[in-house]
């Protein structure tokens, strides 16, 4: 297959590749990043499209697909992976390694669309997300920090709405209906009224924007300024981005001048609410105002949702986010272009960067019109775009819940697979972060391998049944033998994978993905003889949103996805199944939070369990990102610190460098 | 006088003055502001030392000051008040409407020095802080938002460390010497400990960095990994940048997770929190992480101050901030350069811009050396920074805690005074914020406001006792008279004023404040008659803060500033002063926290209360910033949200711009 350069003016950052492997932050600074300028011309970004944040970090403006309307979308591309270890199997590696291969190596115009992490996890004992080795984001140290800040405005945005909501709590409790009334909206001087512009929707949702406020009655104006809140069916809660185990549970109002309305709550860490997900999901800043605006934060005494527009919020919800809905971009240690945008939680969301930068990195990297196929196949780029956690939870996320809003649908689904969580699904003993390999991991072993493969066959089979082919991409390590990558692209061929390919991101950059940039690119244009005898169905969902029950929706993706006999919906869920379906909240697409270390509920059950009975324990709402979760598990929405932690390595040194990242 | 353009490379923006005057957002969006760039490179700074965010706001390096090290510094010209009103007498317009004048209207360089306002605020019922009318930094909604993101990364630093002390606690109730010491120093293969870089200083601290980890005794070992802190002595608290009283007081560790770990603490606004004065008050990367590492957060149960350092943070909390610390470029509306940088809480703290801010502005406003007087005085320029509340408070921190870390003096002070909140002092009715004005402030009142002016005149001679000459600004409001104006300037001229000047800034722009432009820059010049028959006393502090008691110091403040009798210490002050003086931190200057409507502790005793018993209920420390803070009230560290807020106003419009902030 021969490939021309797409990008003859693309500037190759050079590897110094060395062994063995330095640490993540030595690599990333003894590489000199080119200025974000150059990397946004060289990807098609015009100059009045970028703002500058520093030399390193960009906004990217959505006029970009204005301009770029009538391009032909570039291939798209998704990186999941298999059930993996707590050490992590290598997606954002292999999507970093895999996008300096085909931009860097291969010259095509390449994006690689990642998430952006945490604070949390970087100080914590995970570290930070840019990548690893010689297949990296840059510079790391910006990645793992406060990039544009669009994290901080997300819990901006998510903390105004809770003060809102407990202010409004507090006022309701000590004023009368014209009290609020004549505070809200105060009266002119020609007895009019000055409604403010955030309460006109809820003004309009209750019907009164047909009639002149002075006609109101005092039934009408009470049920427009007394929102009547349950306090016990609030869901909001504040965020931090920390792991900080303190505020799990808390109680708040518990100063005198809040005369005693306490109550319990909690934080959640920043990437777990609702406006993170929303950041992720929106398609424009008008669909992100609509979706801000249709938070539901808690109940009415008669039952009714309340949303964010309820509480006059949404606009300046907006107003905080209004920077942060534009995508960032930055680069990978050899130059090629990044998209980093949004970061919302795997396991309660998505797990997945945003529709938004997908869409401007798709343009980028597609055809103008009026190409023939073969000159559009030669000018075609690649988005390399990655889902968290394993395909069966971040990938079907992807596809059912994040390709539903976006209207997308990938032509590739690489499955990442390593020997090490493989033999771990084969019965090895379990491995932890910060303790040495047991000994079946740094020696062959061909039998529990076998048995691991099973897995990724799982998998495999679960990515197939939306009519998406897949390539397996086995991440290399150094204890891996070649008789374990065959028995692993064996399986993988058995499960129906076009193709397993190994790859060394990790070690060598893009040039040690090669063979994985051919591979995808090949089966991107259906030119795998396998695509041609037995070509793929279309893609479609797992299931439709609408004239399903929920627990219809839930009891799919246990069957199909995850290998259940059944499901069994604990008191609480059924109470919420029946609380959100009379609300309408019924026909939206389902999010399940569970382990990610097991295809099942339950973090000990490796390889394939079968027949299981899945739990769900509650479901609750994220209205304006567009679907309900349920949970299977409880899940911790704040990470703690451990007693040792990644804060305490890291040090500014003098020439200001942040040093111990990791 | 003659003055000649020292920026002749220097653009104006025209302003299109209209009356009556429109909102500050009409206005700040009808102009179109210069890229930021092109202001940077006006100003003096060179491409290499700015990293752009966005097209209206860049960082300015630190280096500017390395490259300016031989310059001799521009004109300091510090702006304060009278005690104010709740409406604001308009210092940040003053501000702005002089930098304005002397930089667009008179062609010299001159930079306006602000803080960053608080979002909590722009939300609430206060509004943003970007000046007003034709006297504004710009875009104003850029302004009010998050800028380059100082504030958040300054929650995040505060809260990390947060985290990191409850968990701490946590993991030492849990955990025996052996078990921690094995945790936070595991041991390598060769027997040595690994000691993580964030510890040495403890080790130090400890005298144990001398001796082989190995070697350390059971009882150096239990001292080096247990903080032993008592719960009951902790003096951090978490931040938001929001008005959220519901955190005020709140209790914590209340999940099952925690262990029954509870206790009680509250939230501050962001702008409360130590870091942020840090942040105004260091004076360079590593005095910074230094202060940071002084932050004293808690006891231990023996009485000893447990440190950021003792936690091993102060390294995090640096690369959190690490790029915070570089000053922020904005303009105003006629195009001068402005400085946006820290916005400590003016009541807890200094309630003034950065000392970094300030010292690279007065390096680009200065002049080359080896130019004869004239030259110098001809291509001289000058930097307007502003200090919160009235002098009395604001003037006073910047003179004895602001200046005495920069090393800096002001070449003239100018107090604010308006007609309105001179009547207020003469006995005049109070005034609120949303409430039509009584009759007293929209007629002549010749005998209140002379009444009144007493309030000035103590500001006055205040401001005198620093050996710094004084010029009133008379902030022209409409229902002035030129009376009441002539009144105003005879009551400071015989205070000691060397002028009093009639400024309409927020009506006309630069060009309203030209007079008082060129009675600036002549005081600053010593021109006036007045500074050549009677010339100014060197500049000195109010008080030593060495070889005093933490009593008299407080003392010498109360009686010399505030008119107070004597000063009443409650046993909570006592207990405290006793402490700290045990701790050593006795050699510390003082920040008394106290209305700002009133000269005296009570904002009900208007003019010039005296011979009052000024009360100190507590004292606290803040050692990383560098001084003490006394409290004369209960003050509020975070604000709450009225009824009706102003984010019930803020809306995003079809063209992404923001509407409704003030």
């Amino acid at each position: 297959m021969s490939i021309k350069s797409a990008m003859s003016d693309f500037k190759r950052l050079k590897l110094n590749l060395v062994k063995p492997v330095p640490s993540d932050y030595e690599i990333s600074r003894n590489q000199t990043p080119k200025h974000i300028t150059e990397v946004a011309q060289e990807s098609g970004i015009l100059s009045n499209e970028l703002e500058q944040y520093g030399s390193h970090k960009a906004k990217v403006k959505l006029d970009v697909l204005d301009r770029l309307h009538n391009v032909k979308n570039g291939k798209y591309i998704l990186v999941t992976g298999i059930t993996p270890t707590p050490l992590g199997e290598g997606k954002s590696t292999t999507t970093v390694g895999l996008a300096q291969a085909i931009g860097a190596q291969l010259g095509r115009k390449c994006f690689a669309n990642v998430r952006q992490p945490s604070m949390g996890p970087t100080f914590g004992v995970k570290g930070g997300a840019a990548g690893g080795g010689f297949s990296q984001v840059i510079p790391m140290d910006e990645f793992n920090m406060h990039i544009t800040g669009d994290i901080h405005a997300v819990g901006m945005a998510n903390n105004l709405l809770a003060a809102a909501l407990d202010t409004r709590i507090f006022h309701e409790s000590t004023q009368s209906d014209k009290g609020l009334w004549k505070r809200l909206c105060p009266e002119n001087k020609d007895g009019s009224r000055n409604i403010p512009i955030g309460l006109l929707p809820r003004m309009k949702k209750l019907g009164l924007d047909s009639k002149d406020p002075k006609e109101w009655t005092e039934e009408e104006i009470g049920k427009f300024v007394r929102l009547d809140v349950d306090p016990k069916t609030i869901t909001w809660k504040r965020v931090l981005d920390l792991n900080d185990r303190s505020l799990r549970g808390v109680t708040i109002n518990q100063a005198k001048t809040e005369k005693g309305l306490i109550r319990e709550t909690g934080f959640d860490i920043t990437v777990a609410s609702e406006v993170m997900a929303i950041l992720a999901l929106s398609s424009s800043l008008k669909d992100m105002r609509e979706r801000l605006g249709k938070m539901v934060v808690a109940s009415s005494k008669a039952g009714e949702p309340i949303t964010c527009e309820d509480l006059g919020c949404a606009g300046a919800l907006t107003a905080i986010m209004k920077d942060a809905i534009k995508p960032n971009l930055m680069q990978t240690l050899e130059g090629t272009p990044v998209f980093v945008h949004a970061g919302p939680f795997a396991n309660i969301s998505i797990g997945a960067s945003s529709v938004l930068a997908d869409r401007i990195a798709l343009k980028l990297a597609g055809t103008p019109a009026g190409l023939t196929p073969e000159q559009a196949k030669e000018q075609e780029g690649y988005v390399i775009t990655e889902a968290g956690f394993d395909f069966t939870m971040g990938g079907e996320r992807f596809l059912n819940i994040k390709c539903r809003s976006s209207g997308l649908a990938p032509d590739v689904i690489i499955i990442v697979a390593t020997v090490r969580a493989l033999k771990v699904h084969g019965g090895g003993a379990d491995v932890k972060a910060g303790l040495p390999l047991p000994l079946e991991y740094t020696t062959e072993n061909l039998e529990m391998l076998e048995k691991g493969c099973a897995n990724l066959q799982k998998h495999i089979e679960n990515a197939r049944q939306y009519g998406v082919d897949v390539i397996v991409a086995i991440n290399k390590m150094s204890n891996d033998t070649a008789n374990e990558h065959a028995i692993i692209k064996k399986a993988a061929l058995e499960a129906g994978a076009i193709d397993a390919i190994v790859s060394n991101h990790w070690e060598e950059g893009g040039q040690g993905a090669l063979d994985l940039a051919h591979g995808v690119i090949k089966c991107a244009n259906n030119e795998y003889p396998a695509q041609k005898t037995n070509p793929p169905q279309k893609f479609h969902y797992l299931y439709e949103t609408e004239g399903l029950t929920i627990e219809s929706k839930i009891e799919a993706l246990a069957s199909k996805m995850y290998g259940a006999g059944s499901v069994e919906f604990l008191p609480e869920a059924q109470a919420k199944i029946k609380e959100y379906t009379a609300q309408g909240f019924d026909n939206l697409p389902i999010c399940i939070a569970k382990t990610q270390y097991s295809l099942s509920h339950d973090a000990k059950l490796k390889g394939v369990p079968k027949g299981f009975v899945f739990p769900i324990r509650d479901i609750k709402a994220s209205i304006g990102a567009g679907y309900l979760y349920a949970l299977a598990a409880e899940i911790q929405t704040i990470p703690g610190l451990a007693t040792k932690c990644g804060f305490m390595n890291v040090e500014v040194n003098d020439d200001g460098e942040i040093e111990g990242l990791f």
